[in-house]
């Protein structure tokens, strides 16, 4: 089953580094906050909530080895602590779940304490919550999103919001491996994801080590495969929603939903509540990382363009609502009119206890 | 002004050595038959009309070759003429003009003649009435096409239909230097061009090389440019065109068509009459290369999916004439309806003089 990409053991981050795939499976031991900032920042891990994990037990690692350093004056923990966050803040712009770890985890370590021990294993408890959270939160949005798939259904995906983007079985695969485990003979058509292939290197891997039949074509194909007709729908994952519906994905997520419409095809999209970013009315407010030439101009290690050509390489772009047929999330599957069911069913949610929602979502979902 | 693919000079054929792009600018001299056959191969020389500009002056190295080695026999000039175009005609199944020119040279080498010096002086110069042909093929859809661009105008293409696919200026980049050489200011955008980046190796290099301001984007980020509304209109060439406009070009072209659509940026197709097919009634007729999976899975000499990965690779796509605001040609610029103005404005061409067409054509726009 699937695989996982981010775990804390023995005091160390371990990350199946992403760059390396698919040749290479490589778990990489992450041991300080300068390394989990450069693996967050060259995409070592990705996918917005194994980045919000990975940030969590940053301030673990950090916690930990300030103990391990004789550190004993809470204050001078907690100044690290909010170092701490101000450095994984700075690493990506766009991922909404790293700002959400940081300001929890940055809370707790806030918190009253009596003993820097105490703190230290509270920031602990809070970063195994954070995983735990996660985990549920992919299993309750891959139940609500399974059933929307036929018994035997072929899905096209974007980018890779899998078990590899996750600290769970990922959100729009997990959506793949739920209705797998339900019976359902489902077939997955993976966009490779230019620039930097994160279907080809990291969907199509995934899913072939799960067993998951995947076939894999460059995203200018994606509009002439759903020409064909024999596509049930899209599913993709999400880094940030707005209010209305809006949503930011990994870029090239817009063209596949506009040529969906045009071919009837249902585009879903599969995030946790987290991604919703209530105080954006709509995904014209969402800012979008403009990211190095080189991605585009020597992507496969080799120059495959005229050395100092300019380059529009934005990481994201933002799907209108209109296009988006359903969005799925721990508590359910939420339709148009989103300007009104999105706050509707997040105001469902409990927002203090996020693993409850999880594990209550069935009831959530009516 | 654009670079020259091919040209024939000193007793020899130069080719831009289209392999080497971009990295390197090789001028190939090509004394031989076998080495002009091995260029159009192994893709030196690209794109159906330079093929067929450079097939054409096959014949002529090799008949010029006959009288330097002494030959005076015409029967044997002719039968080497008949050897030259059946070796040609072996190198690459599917350019069109390739046929063309082997047809027609070999025609002319069957026409009565009094000396062999005659017949290869006529051999010589059908092979400058086939590059000249083709100059004013681009030269008279480049003309009509810059009238569709404003003053300052941002183009989006894809691929390369440009000089170095031809033996003159180029289809969709002839319409944008010939917009330049009008004094207008032309900004364009290429789309990469997966999975063989013609765009990013080929079409931002001709274009820096000939001072036009150039940006290059992933495929998929050609949908969130569309967005922005700051680009005027796309253009792209064409490999066939169907009796109702439906237009076969390569893969990613439909995408393209698909987002200008909803952003309501105008999609104009530019590409010369003989792309015409009249004999398909729709574009569901032309039939669809598929490619090795290799050039997804593992371009550019390392593997960015897991080994035997199922992959799906057309070489090209259909764009519905719903999507194409316009198609241009030698003769004018076309407009639905195409199932009328398509054969109207084909039939207005003097179809037994395509020089003589190429030059009237701003008559034949009305």
């Amino acid at each position: 089953m699937p695989v996982e990409a981010v775990r804390y053991a023995e005091g160390a981050i371990e990350l199946i580094d992403q760059t390396r795939l698919p040749g290479e499976f490589v778990l990489k031991r992450i041991e300080d906050l300068e390394a989990l900032c450069e693996a967050i920042r060259v995409l070592r891990v990705r996918g917005a909530p194994a980045i919000g994990v990975a940030a969590a037990y940053g301030f673990r690692l950090e916690a930990e080895r300030f103990l391990r350093e004789g550190g004993d004056k809470i204050e001078a923990l907690r100044q690290r602590m909010l170092r701490t966050g101000e450095t994984l803040a700075a690493t990506r712009p766009t991922a909404r779940n790293l700002f959400t770890t940081v300001e929890r985890m940055t809370r707790v370590a806030q918190a009253p304490a009596n003993h820097t021990r105490d703190l230290v294993a509270r920031i602990a408890r809070e970063t195994d919550a954070i995983h735990a959270e996660d985990r549920a939160l992919c299993e309750a949005i891959a139940r609500h999103g399974a059933e929307l798939l036929p018994q035997s259904a072929r899905v096209l995906t974007h980018c890779n919001a899998g078990a590899l983007a996750t600290g769970g079985i990922g959100t729009a695969l997990g959506v793949v491996y739920a209705a797998v485990r339900q019976g359902k003979v489902v077939q997955v058509f993976a966009d490779e994801t230019r620039p930097l292939l994160q279907g080809a290197r990291l969907t199509a891997w995934e899913l072939e080590k799960s067993g998951v039949p995947v076939t894999l074509l460059c995203d200018n194909a994606a509009a002439s495969l759903l020409a064909q007709r024999d596509i049930d729908c899209v599913v993709v994952g999400a880094d940030r929603i707005a209010r209305n519906g809006d949503t930011a994905n990994k870029i090239g997520t817009l063209a596949v939903a506009i040529a969906a419409r045009r071919f009837a095809v249902p585009f879903y999209v599969a995030a946790p509540s987290t991604t919703f970013d209530l105080a954006l009315s709509t995904g014209a407010e969402i800012p979008i990382e403009q990211r190095p030439a080189e991605e585009v101009a020597a992507g496969f290690g080799r120059a495959t363009a005229p050395a100092g050509v300019a380059v529009f390489n934005p990481a994201f772009d933002v799907t209108p609502s209109d296009l988006i047929a359903a969005i799925i999330h721990e508590g359910g599957v939420v339709r148009p009119p989103y300007e009104r069911t999105i706050p509707d069913s997040l105001a469902q949610l409990n927002v203090e206890d996020p693993l409850a929602r999880a594990r209550s979502s069935p009831a959530a979902e009516e």
